[in-house]
């Protein structure tokens, strides 16, 4: 699998992704590879709420020459060194006008910045701290960049879904804009496609599941315009896939609610398995669940990362690559993911159908006939909590909470109770 | 007292006890010398929501004897020795088969288990490890219990009743099923007992009071057929007693709604006065507090122990002896539990007459007349925060909580606001 | 600003305050020089809710003098030294009934105490210990005491408002009863009359603004019969202001309501910028608050002090002198109260007009076209927070809370989104 996840990843990474363009198409059709992705256009000049889908944007070559006509910044080199979104250009400029059009990071030297201009038309490249000292103030350059911007393009996006027994669904969301970035935003994709794997081979699913894979903001605001009402009714639950890749402790911010379904099912899952998790309140940073959870939706969408955007050093440079990535954490990752799921899926509130005093489990062989030693073994325990609390108002998510007990532990008991006909 | 606490201890101790049984008969019999018992017997077959009477079980003889014909195990010599409920036996068994009827505690090899089988009949003894492991593999074993269970008997429980003002209610629910057994549970009936003594002796009760004893769950059960109903109306507060032998810092288990009269004034007693308290939430374990508190009467029950069941070592063994019982702990403990009523009965909704502004206490002789110096007395300080929050929306137990005085400067400031005239 | 401060100060000193007399009226004289005060007199005899407006009491001379004539308590040398309220009196005593009218600090034998007699009629004079513990018991004392107390007389008190857009209103309510004490309390009117300058500079107010220069207890509940049900309705915050002289950190007193804008702006205020400060819940003590949050007014009545009463050692005697007092320290404390009302006055629920996704801000020329390095600037980051929660629900101190951004980054982007049409 992590070889699986690997040879995806070294096909995705040399492609040059942006909000729209060729290389978001390329990085899509191979993901269809793994995940059963419908391909959507979305023409440019569409009205998404108070934004507008972009011009496509595509690049062919760019690069700077110095006077002496050698290449000292080269798009065919690194996606990076591009300012995202550069109109074409070409000329020769003086060191003084050239150096307005370039992006560094003076206290990282040896990284190259990651930087865009979707929204502003101008020309622009980023290069090393390292790089940019060595220019001559008194040489002339020469700029070629040969992009396009079209008006008649479209956004491209990805859409997968798969049918459960109920419309109600579950999102899944990860973004695709990002050129030759591993942990933001390669891991974001390459998780979501594993999950839908996973999802996909399970025989039978209570909720419906929607993946999607779109630029970041315009792809999840266009989303909204799309599924938004229905989603207000529909949306059990949501996650905003990204920053996956390390192998580091997870942190889970939640939605801005703060106490759906998948925030508290998110915390139960990681509070009781995994020390040094962050849980985060919702703040309207990050990336696409401030959409999700603008005040006109609120919906129940969280983010289960390992090391958060923005916590690491390497974060939007091109020190983000794949020496930060670990293929294996991501699988666990996974296994985590579906874990939460799977108390998603469970969670309702249960009624104990003998509220009167306890049921006798004895006389159904699901106590033991000759009383128990000190220690009530971890079942019987589960069984008393799910007995006692399912009064119709407390879900099983607040009886896991509650009990202090291991998810696993309620599962079993429950499972046991519902097939002897005790809880329903 | 202690005296008078600690002859009776004597008398019941020896005595076999059960869920049924003449054993049971003879004790409450022992306690109605102090308390006005009412003995009810209860049929056997009786159904009890999903729980059914059981059989009367008596027993009168029960030994082991080795090849040699020397009895190496004797239900006359020690209560626990006899799983409870065996079934009569009589015949000669291998070591194989024996041991498939002997219970030990490996880890406490000194010490005989205390282990029933009400609800499955089979025979068995509870005997030490050391007396087990010089048991001859090779020898052949003479059994002979001589025990009835009775389907046309009954089982036998306890009730004393006070009436107070109101028929509302307090409850005490002690347990009498546990054979020579001292913490766990002989301190139970015995605190009970004492109790009744002191309320019975007040000039006057404000609530009635009822005192059960009954045999541990099928007796909580069959209670809940006759009052539950009656309760969910008409019930204040009730206590499981139990465990309050060992001298050693309170522990108060809450009722499962958690803020009753009887967990807030519980709290507010023991944290005020007592170091080391231990204040648990409800958990669906323990004793009758979880049938009393199941989620078809939820009823404000909680449990004021000393050290609880399964926090000692010597818990449900024969450890569990005279020893670790401290009977002038038992005095202090039905002191704390009369202030805690003090504070459960004094509890309501007051209502300042003179809500604009403060009345003028001066005036009324209540305030000294000359200016005080910098830290006002306890009592002014107390009657100011009964003044304020005497708004007909706070109860007496919120007040003393927020204003972190001792409740007994409340309950004095009261009686002064209250006889002024001010508070009513 | 200090120096006008502490002329008022020198100028108020010497004078002779108490709930009523000419010293009152000749402090609201001195205090109208800064302070647009309308001086009132209620009658003697007035009936406040469960109070009377006592007797008006004035003081011209007061001594003890010893067998040799010569004075050893002089009221001229200090206000002090005579017992509030002291009725006439001229005559020969022994010194055991005259020590039975003399009040000492046994433990702070260098000062003198403060004390009164407001609603019983006796005569008293207080001293140091030291100055006691220097008295012949043998010797006969001349006692003169030249006061009168007039039952047709009145109270004096003082009034300021400034007119705002709305006829709700903000109180400042300081007490001018104690004579000759610095923090406690002509820090309170000084500070109080810095206040009012300031607001009335203000070219536009939001609310009105009420001062009240009122003696302690039944000016209040005075005060609350001619405006306490206006209030109810119309009092958006209130302050006692007292206690605000020492260069010392911050304490502020909740309204017995906790949660109230006045709490939730002087909390705000002070935890983000001011270590060490005290945050007290609401208590029935303290100054005139506990009559604004009497159960039958519970306004929203706040204090903001400095150290506060009884929290230092000279509180209620000669020790509470102007070797105390930090002018200074009292510019910055009205510069605090400023802040508070700034927040109250701005504190709304605002409505993001593009509550699906987020509004564009880029085009709009509020957010950086090149896509900014890894820390938003804070002013970003609060315009973000004021759109996601301004959704109706959401007031501003709630949004500021939540942020955990400084108030004036809130402010700024509250300014630049409400300029720019975002916000409403």
């Amino acid at each position: 699998m992590s070889t699986q996840l690997e040879q995806l990843f070294d096909k995705l990474w040399p492609i040059n992704r942006s909000l729209t363009g060729d290389g978001n198409r390329a990085s899509l059709k191979l993901l269809s590879e793994t995940v059963d992705i419908e391909i959507k256009e979305v023409a440019s000049g569409t009205q998404c709420y108070d934004w507008t889908v972009p011009a496509e944007w595509n690049i062919k070559e760019a690069w700077i020459k110095n006077g002496k006509g050698e290449k000292i910044v080269d798009f065919s080199i690194n996606n990076l060194h591009i300012l995202g979104y550069s109109i074409p250009y070409k000329g020769k400029v003086s060191y003084q006008e050239l150096i307005s059009h370039l992006y560094t990071l003076p206290q990282q030297p040896t990284l190259i910045p990651y930087r865009t201009s979707y929204y502003e038309k101008r020309w622009g490249f980023c290069l090393t701290q390292i790089a940019f000292d060595q220019l001559d103030p008194n040489d002339i350059y020469e700029v070629f960049i040969d992009s396009s911007l079209n008006e008649n393009g479209s956004m491209t996006i990805g859409e997968a879904y798969i049918k459960g027994d109920s419309d109600e669904e579950i999102l899944f969301s990860t973004y695709i804009c990002h050129p030759s970035l591993a942990v933001n935003e390669l891991s974001g994709p390459l998780v979501s496609s594993l999950i839908y794997q996973k999802i996909k081979q399970r025989p039978k699913n209570k909720y419906s599941y929607r993946f999607l894979f779109i630029p970041e903001t315009i792809g999840s605001i266009y989303s909204l315009t799309q599924y938004g009402n229905f989603w207000k009714e529909k949306l059990v639950a949501g996650f905003v896939v990204t920053c996956v890749g390390h192998n580091a402790p997870f942190t889970y911010k939640k939605s801005r609610r703060g106490d759906s379904f998948v925030d508290r099912a998110a915390e139960l899952v990681l509070m009781q398995d995994w020390e040094e998790t962050q849980i985060l309140d919702f703040f309207p940073g990050g990336s696409d669940e401030r959409q999700y959870c603008s005040p006109g939706f609120n919906l129940p969408v969280g983010s289960l990362m390992r090391t958060m955007y923005g916590q690491y050093p390497e974060y939007h440079t091109s020190g983000d690559n794949k020496s930060l990535i670990c293929f294996k954490t991501m699988e666990k990752t996974v296994e985590v993911y579906l874990e939460i799921l799977q108390l998603i899926e469970a969670n309702k509130k249960y009624v104990n159908k003998f509220p009167n005093g306890e049921p006798q489990l004895g006389k159904r062989g699901l106590y033991p006939t000759v009383s128990t030693p000190k220690k009530k073994n971890s079942q019987i325990n589960a069984m008393m909590w799910l007995l006692n609390y399912s009064d119709g108002t407390n879900d099983l998510l607040s009886i896991i909470k509650k009990s202090n007990l291991h998810s696993s532990s309620i599962l079993e008991a429950l499972e046991v109770l519902t097939n002897a006909g005790i809880l329903e």
